[in-house]
């Protein structure tokens, strides 16, 4: 220990056990310095460290004092301290308060990626809720060996034929949605410094999951072959890596890849020897045509990890996803998962294997295809209408978003705290997402259709100001 | 990358191309050391580590041929592989095997850490369901921020008035279980090489929990002042530090921390300004008299965090605990929960608010309490009748565990595992908390007396026998 914390500690000791009390005059530095034998700079800088705690205070011209250490106004807490050891961990600050505004419900939001409250199926949800509770006295409600509940397990594994992925229960894994799923397959399977290639603007680069462990990204376009191989070739060969990718409708642009691009991610993965994440949680929301084939459909090597949700479908607060893996990558997990939480909650998977078991959910999910579609169309006519002359975008063949891009290069952080502050307008700057600063991610999932032409309005008028 | 990876990657990518196809035989080395401008030692290797994955085959005094890279049965999978570069998050192996076994209903489980079948509240699980599903039409299924259902929280809030823990919503933190609340703090607040003090035997020995984050424990005896002071004195000051305490009817020894000793730990996290994380799972299972008041409601600094869960009152699968802190603290959990899982299922927040709103839970806690004392003097009834000669324990105040000691230091990892294979009862060896190994972990909590007893009885004759 330093000395002058080993000094700071014996002082706190004395006042801890009342040796010194409240409003004591503490002795001279040149006393403290002879009783434990060091020399004055060191106890200077202790009762720096113990006037920064609150335990002491110095009355200039009088002399140093004893504090009332019990008086919650001085003394360092220590948890909010220790913040800084790991400050790595914070979210961007518009993420931060993006997650602290999508909450609040006079906002306008234009940007929201989730289900509007008329497309939540909440009639479906208490069906399974009163079936699942006709039978709550007799299930296992104890700790279970992590991988998920069996029933949903065998009929999601049953689902994912449709895919031409045969694979069966043992090979499922429920998560607490797909956030969570990244955050377990990179404790179970990435070490530190791994660096992850994925194709920027991406969803994961306004999270910090990779970042909280330490796990770097790399941005890589899998759709070209001469960039996606120099990036392959050049990255050194000590480093773990894997791919991340969201090949169907994917947050922030809506992009879809095509089955030859998935193809060749594919093949890289395979060339290069390396594992791919696909996170395919927006694959049930189609409009015009089902999207290609899930890469992990293609693969008949393993080295893709499937990986869905219900956060987009039934509601994010359920926190139900899954992943599809091996049977030993399924094992690896399970016990991941013993060290970290012990699963995810029954009654969330009961109720979501209720609603895929009767039919609910496919019913369910055919309407909000039906409500999203129009409200795309919704989105688009007023785009058309009035952006035109502004700004490009995409049309999206699923999903939740349109990624706008404006023609002029603008402050978009001023852009969206004003629209913000000012007009109680929410949008997604795409720079979250690592996109150049002229970017907004905008959905049409979450509001009315009043709504979503007020907040355009509004988007316009102060775009055309900037 | 390495010379020898690097023509692996341009042979492979021939195989996936087509150039090269099934059952050609490939140049001979010196033609490809010349075509690479290699020397034939990495040609060699490339060609060993493309037959380990598979892309080729060797026949003796013949050839090396392409082999059908499409066959699942060749090429590695690389998240197999890649189990390897995290191998220190395996759990220890007879923790794994017990997490395995205690799924099994044909075992005995007289160890188990959870309430048997007949202590769950089934009934009440139902009511509050029922009337979950009445309102679930008005409910936000959205992303929240992280912290957890509002009402609950509020709940929380106001029933730790009891213990003098004066805090409002702002300060409880909504987690999937006592365990997850560990892995949020330490992910928030603990950087690697941390030290963690912990008094073992311990629960958190027998989970990777701090291990899969890179964070060190040590040993440490609170009770001991000469002993705490020395430890805590001479750990260098340039780590970071801080307490993990389990003071009410801790997981495996049953103890609980008198009030002086609660004090104390007070104090040591006061001198020498150390965070507390103290994890009280099993108060509310109190036999004799209620347990001393939490370390919690003593500190007026916030140096501690306060952790609880509904799995051990009310079953483990509704993955439900809580953690108390600062407003600060809860808002650094609240980013952290938006990088890794967005929060607990909804579902379990509402169904256990219900259970503690209507009184159900207390109601429930009162059965459980009088039947586990009543469980736990019988198990000390056989203790006593046939143990006395081979053993000590514990007559525990509350909580699940006796802790047996037996006299004679026998091969306790050899009898856990006869006995769970010959006679399909399980026990807790003690060294999976860290513990000498003539421990066990017994449970009166989980088995019917009936098993209890039968359990107790193959045990006493495989430690005699050993």
């Amino acid at each position: 220990m330093m000395k002058y914390k080993k000094v700071a500690s014996y002082i706190r000791s004395k006042i801890i056990d009342g040796d010194w009390f409240y409003g004591m005059r503490i002795p001279s530095q040149r006393k403290l310095a002879n009783q434990y034998n060091v020399n004055r700079v060191t106890i200077i800088k202790s009762i720096e460290l113990l006037e920064s705690e609150g335990f002491i205070y110095t009355l200039k011209g009088s002399g140093t004092y004893v504090n009332d250490y019990l008086d919650e106004s001085f003394m360092l807490n220590k948890w909010e301290e220790m913040m800084e050891w790991t400050s790595r961990t914070r979210s961007q600050y518009t993420v931060q308060l993006i997650n602290k505004l999508e909450t609040q419900k006079e906002y306008i939001h234009i940007s929201k990626g989730e289900l509007g409250g008329d497309d939540l199926p909440h009639d479906e949800l208490k069906n399974a809720m009163t079936n699942v509770s006709l039978y709550i006295g007799n299930l296992a409600f104890g700790y279970n060996n992590g991988y998920g509940y069996i029933k949903l397990r065998e009929l999601l594994a049953d689902r994912l034929k449709k895919y031409n992925i045969n694979v069966t229960s043992n090979n499922i894994f429920i998560t607490s949605g797909a956030l969570h799923a990244i955050h377990l397959l990179s404790i179970g399977f990435l070490s530190q410094n791994t660096i992850v290639f994925r194709n920027t603007p991406s969803y994961v680069d306004s999270t910090h999951i990779f970042n909280i462990l330490n796990i770097r990204k790399k941005d890589i376009v899998y759709e070209s072959d001469k960039q996606a191989r120099a990036i392959l070739e050049k990255s050194p060969s000590y480093l773990n890596k894997a791919f991340y990718v969201e090949p169907t409708f994917s947050n922030p642009t809506g992009n879809v890849l095509s089955l030859k691009s998935r193809e060749k991610i594919l093949k890289y993965s395979m060339i290069h020897n390396l594992p791919v994440f696909e996170d395919d949680i927006y694959r049930d929301i189609w409009f015009d045509n089902e999207p290609p084939l899930p890469i992990k459909s293609l693969d008949k090597k393993g080295n893709t990890i499937y990986i869905s949700s219900f956060s987009k479908t039934i509601a994010p607060a359920i926190r139900i996803g899954f992943i599809v893996a091996s049977e030993k990558v399924v094992e690896q997990l399970g016990d991941i998962r013993m060290q970290i939480d012990y699963g995810s909650s029954i009654l969330s998977q009961m109720v979501v294997y209720e609603m895929l078991k009767g039919g609910d959910y496919d019913h369910h999910i055919k309407n909000v295809r039906e409500n999203l579609q129009k409200k795309r169309d919704y989105m688009l006519s007023i785009l058309d209408k009035h952006f035109s002359s502004i700004s490009t975008w995409n049309i999206p063949q699923g999903g939740f978003f349109i990624w706008l891009t404006l023609n002029k290069k603008i402050n978009i952080r001023k852009l969206f705290i004003e629209l913000a502050e000012k007009e109680r307008v929410l949008i997604n700057p795409g720079y979250i997402y690592g996109s150049s600063e002229n970017t907004i991610r905008l959905s049409f999932a979450y509001e009315s259709y009043e709504n979503i032409e007020y907040g355009l309005k509004k988007l316009l008028y102060y775009a055309k100001e900037f």
